[in-house]
C-alpha cells in the first residue's frame, strides 16, 4: 500500500493545489498537473535493498508512482533491458554506450505499456469502466491490451493515415478503434471533448498527471541498472515532450532519496525535423513553442505538432547543459540498420530518430566521447514496417540446390571462409 | 563456468557416446544427438536459492545447459512473464491457467532466441565466424539479430513464400538472407549440404545437439514461476517437435535435482491441420511419422512436413497420458482473438494453433477443468499480420467532431454509461 505517499496534484505553473482526482489541467491557468508525493515518508518506509528484492518489472517502484493501493493492470510491465552497447559504441566513436530497450516492454512492445500500466490502475480505481486515448501508435495498441486484459471498455482514437501494425494492433484486441481525419492534435482535441461528455477515463487526457508519472520507471531502471548512478548524458525521442522531464524527475527523485550521487545528466531531445517544434525552440532560443501545423515524417509516433509539455522540455534541455536536435527520414533509416547491425535491436521509426540525433550530438561535440550515454528505444521496428520495407534489398530466390547457393555467392568452399577445428 | 558439467553427446538410439563438438547425428544410424551432463556434479554445485538471486534470464539455468564457458552471445534471453490467465481460463471454463508468454522474449519475440543464444554462445566457443540456420520464419529473425549483435556473420535460409514481417525481420540486421523455392524441408536439406561444404555453423544442423537443449530454459521458467512445481497440463506448438521433449526433459531435470516434486505433467502437443504429421502419428496410433508432402497452414512456423523430432514427440505424449491434436485455419484466428480479447496478448499463428488445441482437448474432456494448464505461446502476433488482416474490422474514419463521434458510437452521454464519481 502506498496510499499515504501521493499527496496530491499541483500546477506547475501557479502551484494550485488539487486532490488526487481525474483532471485535465489547473482551472485558473491550464497548467500542467502534476503528482506530489510524501518523499519523507517514502524514504522512511522503502529501503533500496528491499526494493531489489522485488520482481523485476515497473512496480517494484510502487511507492514512487501515483496509485493508491496495489496495482491491478499492467502488472508485467517494465523491467526491460538495459545493453551495453559495444559494438555500436566503437561504430560512433564513444567509450560508453546503453541502449534502454522498451521495443521488448511488456504487453505491447513500447515504453506506452508503462504510462497506462499507471494510468488504468488508477482508472480502476477512481471507478471508471470505460477509458480511452488519443494515440500516434503505440499508446493505441498498449490502451487496447491492457484494457483487454483488465476487461475495461476502450475507446482508441488515431490520425487515419496510421502504420498496419499499429492500427492491427489495436483492433486485434477487441477495442473501439476509431480513425479520425487529421492529424493528432485533431484527434487530441476530440478526445479531451468526448472525455468531458461521456466521462470516461482517458489516460492522457484526464488521466494524464497519474499517466504521465508511469514514465519515471524507465528513469528508474536506467539509474539501478547502471549500478545506481545517473549517466552523463541521455538521449530522449519527444513527441508530446513528456518522457525527458519525467526520465529527470525520477533521477532527482533518486538522488532526492539518497539512493544515487547529485544528479550532473544533460537532458538531450530528439526529434525528426518534419515535426521539431521542441528541437527547435531549443535551436532557436525561443521562448515559447511554435507549433507544426503539418507534420511530415516517417517517425509518426514523434509527430504532434503541438506539444503538451514541450514547453517545459526545452527548458530542461537547456538548464542541464543538454541540447535538442533533429534529423531528416534519410538519417533515420540509416540510424534503424546501425542500430539493427551491430546490436541485433530492431526499432521503430522513433528510435532511428534518437539514435540519429545521438550520432549528430556526438559529431557537434555536444556529447563527450568519454562519458556514459544511454539512448532511450522506445517502440519495436515490426510496427513500423513501412517506413524500411522499400529501403532493404529483398532476398534473392534460388532453387534447392548447393551449385545454385554457390553461384548465388560466388565462392566455392576453397574461396569461402576456412572451417575452424570444430566443424 | 559449467565445463565440468557437460560429459558429451549421446545417440538417442544406439547409445553411441560422441565429443562435444558439431555434429549432426550420429554416424551409425543417423539417431539424433543429446547433450549428456553430470547431474550429480550440477546437484553439488548449485542450489536452488543461489539461482533465484541470479539475473532472471534463461542464464540463471546455465549449469543445465551445454557451454563451458561463460554464455557470450543472447545474455538478455528468456526470463518471459508466466501469465496467470484469469479472464481466458473463465471463457474456457477451467480453474488454472496460465500462459507462458514467448511472444515478448529477447531480442527478436519469439522462443527461439533462446535456441539461437546456446547455439551461437556455442558456435563462439568452437571457433566458428561464420553461421546459419533453416527457418520458417522466427528461427530466421533470431539469428540475424543474435548474429549481429555477436559480430557474427550470418546466411539465413528461408521458404519463399514467409510473411513480410518475418523475412524483414533478418534482412534488417544486415544477415545474408536468401530465399529458397521450396517448403522447409528443401530449405533444411540444402543447409546440411551447406554446412558440410563450407564448414559454418548452421544452428539447427550441426549445432542442433547444442541449439535444441536451449528450449529447456522455457520449462525451467514455468516451473519456478508456478513455485517450483510442474503443472497438470501443458500444450506445446509443435514444428519438428523438438520443444514438447525438451521441455519435459527440464521437468524431469528439476525432479532428478530433487528441486521440484515427481513430474506426472501431461503432455500435449499441437499442430494446424493442413500440416499435422505429429499429431496424425497420435491420433492414429502410428508406429512412424508419415511426412507432409505439402504443407497449407497459416501457421508457416509449424509448417514442418517431415519433423527431425516428431517420433520422439509422438512417444513422449502417449507415455505421459497426454495427446496430440490439430485445428483449421478458423480455429486459429478465433482462438488468436480470444487470446488478445481476454489476456491482450497478441500472438502468431501459431499460438492460435496452440490456444486453439487447448480449447479443443477442454472440450475432448482431454485436459481436465479442475487441474492446472500451462500453454507455451512462442511468438508475436505482429510477426503474421497477413492472417488476419482480413478478418479483423478496419476502423471506421470520421472528422474530428463530437457530433460525427456520438452519431458513430450512436449514443449521447444520456444514453451511455454513467460517469462515475471521480470524473
Amino acid at each position: 500500500m502506498s496510499s499515504e505517499f501521493v499527496r496530491g496534484l499541483t500546477c506547475r505553473l501557479c502551484g494550485k493545489r488539487y486532490p488526487k482526482e481525474a483532471l485535465n489541467f489547473c482551472t485558473e491557468d491550464f497548467g500542467p498537473l502534476e503528482v506530489e508525493y510524501d518523499y519523507e515518508a517514502i524514504g522512511r518506509s522503502l529501503r533500496r535493498e528491499t526494493l531489489e528484492r522485488r520482481p523485476r518489472t515497473m512496480w517494484r517502484y510502487r511507492e514512487l508512482l501515483p496509485i493508491d493501493g496495489e496495482p491491478t493492470v499492467g502488472l508485467q510491465v517494465g523491467g526491460t533491458p538495459l545493453v551495453k552497447a559495444n559494438r555500436l559504441a566503437e561504430a560512433l566513436g564513444v567509450r560508453e554506450l546503453y541502449i534502454k530497450n522498451d521495443a521488448v516492454n511488456y504487453p505491447s512492445l513500447s515504453f506506452k505499456d508503462r504510462v497506462v500500466a499507471v494510468a488504468l490502475s488508477k482508472a480502476v480505481e477512481l471507478g471508471f469502466d470505460t477509458v480511452g486515448c488519443a494515440s500516434t501508435g503505440n499508446l493505441a495498441g498498449s490502451v487496447a491490451a491492457n484494457a483487454a486484459a483488465a476487461g475495461l471498455e476502450a475507446y482508441v482514437l488515431i490520425p487515419d493515415n496510421l502504420e498496419q501494425g499499429k492500427v492491427l494492433g489495436a483492433t486485434i484486441y477487441g477495442a473501439k478503434v476509431v480513425a479520425i481525419s487529421g492529424n493528432y492534435d485533431h484527434v487530441n482535441r476530440l478526445c479531451s471533448q468526448i472525455a468531458f461528455r461521456f466521462g470516461w477515463g482517458f489516460v492522457n487526457v484526464n488521466l494524464r498527471p497519474f499517466y504521465a508519472e508511469g514514465s519515471k520507471s524507465m528513469g528508474f531502471e536506467i539509474a539501478e541498472d547502471l549500478g545506481w548512478r545517473a549517466p552523463d548524458h541521455i538521449v530522449v525521442p519527444m513527441a508530446g515532450g513528456s518522457l525527458i522531464g519525467k526520465i529527470h524527475k525520477a533521477f532527482k527523485e533518486l538522488e532526492g532519496l539518497g539512493w544515487i550521487d547529485p544528479v550532473c545528466t544533460r537532458m538531450f531531445g530528439a526529434q525528426a525535423t518534419g515535426c521539431n517544434p521542441i528541437t527547435n525552440a531549443v535551436k532557436t532560443d525561443a521562448k515559447r513553442i511554435k507549433p507544426v501545423r503539418d507534420p511530415r515524417t516517417i517517425a509518426k509516433s514523434l509527430a504532434i505538432g503541438d506539444p503538451a509539455d514541450g514547453f517545459f522540455a526545452s527548458k530542461l534541455m537547456k538548464e542541464t547543459g543538454g541540447w535538442g536536435e533533429d534529423v531528416d527520414d534519410e538519417a533515420i533509416i540509416d540510424a534503424m540498420k546501425l542500430l539493427a547491425e551491430t546490436e541485433g535491436i530492431w526499432a521503430e521509426t522513433a528510435g532511428g530518430v534518437t539514435l540519429a540525433v545521438t550520432r549528430t550530438l556526438i559529431e557537434q561535440g555536444k556529447i563527450d566521447r568519454d562519458g556514459s550515454t544511454v539512448v532511450c528505444i522506445t517502440g519495436n521496428g515490426l510496427k513500423t514496417q513501412e517506413a524500411v520495407i522499400d529501403r532493404i534489398a529483398r532476398p534473392p530466390v534460388i532453387r534447392p540446390t548447393l551449385a545454385e547457393f554457390e553461384s548465388l555467392i560466388g565462392a566455392s568452399p576453397a574461396e569461402a571462409e576456412l572451417a575452424p577445428a570444430g566443424a
